[in-house]
């Protein structure tokens, strides 16, 4: 059972004192982003803390508290798992209810004043300066269902899967946090790719998709040319977010092959604000499904439960009835062939270099049963069988107005929920026309 | 024909007063890398230039000379290339023989001393913090012989190639100023791809090449979901430099189908120091091949002459004998379908913002005879037919040892040359065994 904290927090809340995510946020009365820890409904300014000498406790922090008053989690990040593990379990050390330093926030009203407000009234941006972003396709289930939609089901799932974590290096600049209403793209497609002469038209994506995936944040670990040994691995990943691949499909299946996704993707990628740590889902490790092929040794996992008990759901709330339905309810353990560990060991294992705040997606996290897939592509059948919504409604795909988001939770009412921040986005309708003097 | 400067610039000097690059450097006597360009054997400190009032008589700059005070081109960059261009005719102003400002350098040997120095004496850097790169496919040469080698002669040109400039999300943690060595990787390979049971070996890559390319830095242009359109795409170049993307084909060939290149490109890319600006090379504009498919209208170049009277050559230094061989000799205007501008039209039609110091592969420039082809995959028909060196050796793929120099100009002895710095890197010998407690 998590301990109790001198602040009051519900039982129920995801942001429990066995969590304590990291963010960026600005507080109310200031203008600069800061580094932030949730707990309950409060939002607390470590910024603010750290210069109110609220880590005079910490011996491995003298000299560094400058990491706090920063706009990203990139230098917080950058000094390792090992540090900003530390700085967790201090804050929890400050946060519970039996603190051994009561005077450094507990008994201290004017500190608490300063540097704590309500999650209500704070602002979150992007939690990183995202050097890189590499999005795997590490659920098994999402493979074989996309290969088979895209190109039958004797090439669903190719020869390469059951060996290497396959990857595509994605875009940064298109990465937004939770929140942040997403604009359809137009694009060019082909009506139908089946026939002899392929002529493209251009018009808004008329196959909009939203994809379940994790989001991992490394805190870097090799230089160029050297490698991260999947046995190091661990040390090297800062925590989780929640990411949505919003897709296209139609734009996708035009222009990926032969050099894989690219502007069927780039448009946006929608991440949650409050990066959970890699500690706080420790003791939800489980095994996860079991890897069907013989593994070369530098991929090799020396654990089981190499994947988290960790709660997926998506919830689409229709923009023409606003009524929300959950519409994939799943589990990170019932998708996950590879590990973040594996994905790391093969990102680096021709010496490209791993930078702090560099992020691996997950690939779309997609169960067994209909109601357990990651997006629409697989729900619908490539749009061949809608999904019913709450009130009536159908979808083949993504409508103007519908906003997802995605949410994820660990734990339990009694011990603590270790929960994520949302990942929401709202798809705004297509320019009515591209900007260009000449269309 | 070019002015001449008060400097003592040689006709045969690729950086010439009609060139007049940007760069990042260090200078004698100093540790922090600042603003440079570049005349005859002299680098000119514009950071030092800009503290000794150099840009006085230069309206625009007023208020905003820290742009030169920076380790990187990104600030510079950003204020577009309107912006840029007028510093650079300034520059050329302040270095010609009949300068309208003789005070301000030519004639003040005090700031000459503190701004100057000998090419051979400064460091030089990345130019710029790369936020994206985005490598294109616009060598239709390239595209046809690599396609044909990889899938065989009927999926050579895929259907797609003929109406969208392809491309795929690179990496840039791994991209290298020139100079760098670059470490053979190891990596995943199959032995024989044809064979029914595909058992991938790890191994060091056997088929390391190189891949001849112009890399285009932009300025910025568009907020997100917004896009650039074609016509006002050249206002947001900020210039080219000479781009190798090192490639280990035998990883390549093994992974990249569905999601396209990952660990077969992401270990290196080699880009030369100095960034030529768009301005210096537009009276060089050519017509390129002409582009065989009838494109959208936000694809419609406007002009004929989308590409540049560029001379391009590859050459290789052998790391057995240390001689150098020429070993590709081409042009721009031989190889490139797609122009730049086709291809930010491309990438930010869906609405992916552009950013200051994104970065843009052209492709594998390839002509149509064996000696203009840009890589030894195209040169040596996947490793069946070796190239010849100087001094007796032969190549199919790249030895530990050898050094890839790709060089570039336009212009002639007589206007003067605009010229890049080479793109240069020796091949290290992979590590002796992968850093890893298990294997």
């Amino acid at each position: 059972m998590a301990p109790a904290s001198w602040l009051d927090v519900s039982s129920d809340s995801r942001f429990s004192l066995a969590n304590l995510p990291f963010g960026i946020a600005t507080f109310p009365g200031a203008e600069k982003p800061v580094v932030a820890t949730a707990l309950g409904e409060y939002a607390l300014n470590l910024a603010v803390f750290a210069a109110n000498d609220g880590f005079s406790q910490l011996a491995e922090l003298r000299g560094r508290v400058d990491v706090f008053d920063q706009p990203t989690l990139n230098a917080l990040a950058a000094l390792g798992r090992r540090f900003s593990g530390g700085v967790r379990r201090y804050l929890q050390d400050i946060l519970k209810a039996d603190t051994p330093y009561p005077r450094l926030l507990k008994d201290n009203r004017v500190l608490q004043e300063g540097c704590l407000a309500r999650l209500t009234q704070v602002r979150m941006y992007l939690p990183f300066r995202i050097g890189g972003f590499s999005d795997f396709y590490g659920g098994m289930n999402h493979a074989y269902n996309a290969g088979a939609l895209f190109r039958g089901q004797n090439g669903a799932l190719l020869p390469n899967y059951l060996h290497l974590p396959m990857a595509y290096h994605g875009r940064t600049s298109s990465i937004f946090v939770s929140g942040t209403p997403i604009r359809r793209p137009w694009g060019q497609i082909v009506e139908d790719l089946t026939a002899a002469e392929k002529l493209p038209i251009f018009v808004p994506c008329r196959t909009m998709d939203f994809e379940l995936e994790l989001g991992c944040f490394v805190c870097g670990g090799n230089e160029p040319f050297d490698n991260i040994p999947i046995e190091n691995a661990e040390d090297n990943i800062f925590g989780f977010v929640l990411l949505n691949d919003w897709s296209a499909r139609d734009v996708q299946r035009w222009e990926y092959v032969p050099l894989g996704p690219f502007n069927g993707k780039n448009f946006a990628t929608t991440i949650s604000a409050w990066v959970v740590s890699a500690d706080a889902l420790e003791p939800f490790r489980k095994a996860g499904m079991k890897h069907p092929g013989t593994l070369l040794p530098y991929l090799q996992e020396r654990r089981k439960d190499f994947t988290y008990d960790l709660n997926l759901e998506v919830q689409l709330v229709s923009g023409s009835t606003n009524r929300i339905s959950t519409i994939c309810s799943t589990n990170a353990s019932d998708s996950l062939v590879w590990s973040f560990p594996q994905m790391l060991a093969h990102h680096t294992i021709t010496g490209c270099p791993m930078v702090a705040g560099d992020l691996l997606g997950s690939g779309t996290v997609s169960g067994e049963t209909t109601s357990s897939l990651g997006c629409l592509l697989e729900q619908t059948l490539n749009g061949k069988r809608p999904i019913h919504l709450e009130g009536g409604e159908e979808r083949t795909w993504l409508e103007d107005g519908d906003e997802v988001i995605l949410r994820a939770w660990a734990g339990n009412e009694q011990d603590g929920y270790v929960g994520f921040g949302d990942a929401a986005g709202v798809v705004l309708p297509a320019h009515k026309q591209i900007a260009s003097t000449k269309l």
